[in-house]
């Protein structure tokens, strides 16, 4: 037995010796049966009053871990009976000290603020990465039920790599876009996220470093720093990464994965050129990284046909290809696909057995029907031009309202603007005003590793929007913008001592 | 420059000498420019022939990597253009070693090969967890293809806990069963797996303990081991875990988690007494320990009403409850649901926007118009008959079939049989014995920790084979049995050399 008492401390002292036995005796460190000192001569040990003494051993027989029986002194009680009497035990489970390292080392960047700007009422969303409700593909639900009443099997269990027809139809889908991979290296996958999520699982241990461009993806990044990565960012220039700096570390770092979106890049609508794509290739093959493609948006390119994936080029299979219905029918079917080595497919599935099985089996036959039937083709031919046409009014709506400074690029395809904004001008406190005004956009931080490099950038969607408030809504925001760089200009010029030095 | 040659190796001296001066041209510790000794003193240094030395010369030089200079002498070359024309890199990544622990970790025990012989046509199969597809549930499917023509905005996206109005079905559908929690504290998931998963993730590094039952569902087994956990086996009882034992790994180890699935156990069928509920909800209570609470058969109950779970009694939250449609309806809509704490609802959507964002918004539609018109209450009640009846038929024909030492239990409900084969019988001969003679079953060695224990039991599914061969595929694997014995008994006794000391 060991008591140590702390006269500084608020808790009384009968609790600290009463608390230092109990736990002594839970622990199994003083043994059941254990005889205790008496009551005075604990007293003169510990320099305490006798009746300090007397009230810690009170306590802990009323909780049933003393008995006092006559000629045996005062004894350790262990039976399992007596514990139960005792009830204080915490209450509810110490989560934050049972959470695991995965959970903390989650991203802080608190995305979901500016979501939910974007869903009040009446807000005119630019913030969503969501396709248009106004465009239906109701030709994917046509004859869906009759199917499923007249084939229920069909709704039982999905092989974990997808139904093999389904993988079957993706193998030639990817070889209409001159990438000729056979059905066993095709995956059916919840969602491109789910590509991210698997490929950060069978490859990043804690510590790895994995290479992305800046800006990124933000759920990419917050995927690869949950698994404990070290996460280096390759600048983005006009035609894709910075293939020289890419180089340089990966001599350096020796990185686990390379992940790019080399086609109308999100956030930031940039293109890979096909010189620095052979060039990825190369560097890829000679240092041996794998390199994740997340590619949700080559199909709607606003030139008519759809951009050629960096997949296309891939002699050696270092390329891991991550692909999603989500931004050309619907994000709710939950459906995407991974082409890769068989080899990783095969790896994949292992540890897609352990995550959710496999994809829903009314999204795969929709999808499967929609392409089989030509109905998704022609579908896809329709919101290219819509989206083409958003893209436009949206760009032409800032080039009549703009303020001075604000510059944007004009993709050739997918989902976004990414816009710079004036200088000085902090996107955050942007996107804060603009919602009171009813227009909702995407600052850039969260799509940069350090987070004030992003302060000077937002996203603007215009597939999501109605069409009839593109317009309204980016007159709103360029006025708000105005305002604050009225207000910036009129701020206080700034003093020396910024940043105080902490005492 | 290091050079090291190593006149044992395989490797020719050239090769060797080249290998090295390349990777350090690379890793750039020999910089561009670098000027070589000459072969002469090299050779000298080394201690071997110059020739030897001009070979290796020359084959960097052809590799684009020296170049002799008149008056210069030999000196490293870096540049790009050089580089690129060599192409002496490793044509595929080397996967092997770019894998993560959490690939390596993963349980190596090839649960496929039984799940494949189940596969083959026209076997019976006994072997699978799945729904009957004699009883479609049809009135699931009715009307939806209209809902989603109607309402495609619905189909969108989902909140990444689910629908607001499905979680708020769900927790009326608790309440219905004593389980008060409110729409806050539920989240729909991929299928109760991916509860698992996330659980695993949200609390589980290296090396952290849970405590599972023995016999446990294997691939909660597999997840928990994939993180690098390690597993305890708390023995089952015919009334649930042993409660005594799990006490004492509960004070030697400090578990992160208890796994347990206390209702119609799978594999063995056993539902947990009242008095362990007490006691392990108490315990968990004590030692601040969650409990997984895995429960996809408790509705499945024979008696005509739905067992109590486990969540019902607990009172501080220890709690964390999973469940899943895929035993009631079809594992193919990809649904189930967690019931826990507000704060880890929180927690686990946050992780699962890295994993597949939300469930798939058909499958949740289905669900909710299937409970909110009463029709799923319904169907369950009579596939509650079907499995009775089925469980029944399997039981009566082992009675009538079965050979002496052949034992099993009558389940209270849910989808299993287990049995106990006669002494000295291996479950993994039997399953491979049973398959060619068209009768796939699953061996009890995956759901244990130490292999061998699993080996004298095997799993025997009623649900899923067809109603009127379910006899008939009893009765021939009663006769492979009864054959496996004759063949045991006839043996060679053992030697005492069965194990050979290794030297």
């Amino acid at each position: 037995m060991k008591i140590q008492i702390d006269k500084s401390k608020k808790t009384p002292l009968y609790r600290q010796i009463a608390e230092q036995i109990q736990a002594q005796i839970i622990s199994g460190e003083i043994p059941d049966g254990f005889q205790f000192p008496s009551e005075r001569q604990l007293a003169d040990t510990l320099g305490i009053n006798r009746t300090t003494v007397l009230n810690a051993y009170k306590e802990l027989k009323a909780d049933g871990l003393l008995a006092s029986h006559v000629g045996r002194g005062t004894v350790a009680v262990r039976e399992e009976e007596h514990q139960e009497r005792r009830t204080d035990y915490r209450k509810e489970p110490m989560w934050e000290y049972l959470f695991s390292d995965y959970l903390k080392n989650r991203d802080t960047f608190d995305v979901n603020k500016y979501l939910e700007m974007a869903n009040q009422k009446d807000v005119i969303s630019f913030a969503a990465g969501i396709a248009s409700f106004e465009n239906p593909p109701v030709q994917a639900f046509k004859g869906i039920e009759n199917e499923l009443l007249s084939n229920p099997k069909g709704m039982l269990v999905s092989p974990v790599a997808g139904f093999s027809s389904l993988r079957k139809v993706m193998a030639s889908y990817m070889q209409k876009r001159s990438c000729f991979c056979q059905p066993s290296e095709i995956m059916i996958t919840s969602g491109a996220q789910e590509g991210i999520d698997l490929t950060a699982r069978a490859f990043l241990n804690p510590g790895d470093i994995v290479l992305i461009e800046e800006p990124s993806f933000f759920p990419a990044i917050q995927s690869f720093r949950a698994m404990g990565a070290r996460l280096m960012a390759v600048p983005m220039e006009s035609d894709g990464m910075d293939v020289k700096m890419l180089e340089q570390l990966l001599i350096r770092y020796h990185p686990k994965l390379i992940y790019t979106m080399p086609t109308y890049h999100n956030p930031c609508g940039v293109s890979m050129s096909t010189a620095k794509k052979v060039r990825l290739l190369e560097l890829a093959a000679r240092y041996s990284v794998p390199i994740l493609e997340d590619d949700p948006y080559s199909e709607l390119g606003f030139r008519g046909q759809a951009a050629a994936p960096l997949k296309t080029m891939d002699k050696n299979g270092n390329v891991i290809y991550l692909s999603s219905f989500s931004k050309t029918i619907y994000p709710g079917l939950r459906l995407g696909w991974i082409c890769a080595d068989k080899k990783l497919i095969h790896h994949f599935s292992s540890i897609r057995q352990l995550v959710d099985l496999h994809s829903c089996c009314i999204s795969q036959q929709i999808v499967e029907r929609f392409i089989v039937n030509g109905e998704m083709e022609k579908y896809v031919e329709s919101i290219r031009r819509e989206y083409r046409e958003r893209r436009d009014m949206m760009a032409d709506a800032l080039k009549r309202y703009a303020p001075k400074g604000l510059s944007w690029n004009i993709p050739e395809g997918g989902y976004y603007l990414w816009c710079r904004l004036p200088d000085g001008l902090s996107a955050d406190l942007l996107a804060l005003q603009a919602a009171k005004n009813g227009v909702a956009i995407l600052p850039g931080m969260p799509a940069y590793l350090s987070k004030q490099k992003g302060e000077c950038y937002i996203r603007l969607n215009y597939t999501f929007p109605p069409r009839d408030r593109i317009t309204c809504g980016i007159k709103i925001l360029c006025d708000v913008i105005r305002k604050l760089i009225l207000a910036h200009q009129q701020e206080e010029p700034l003093t020396d001592n910024e940043i105080n030095p902490i005492l």
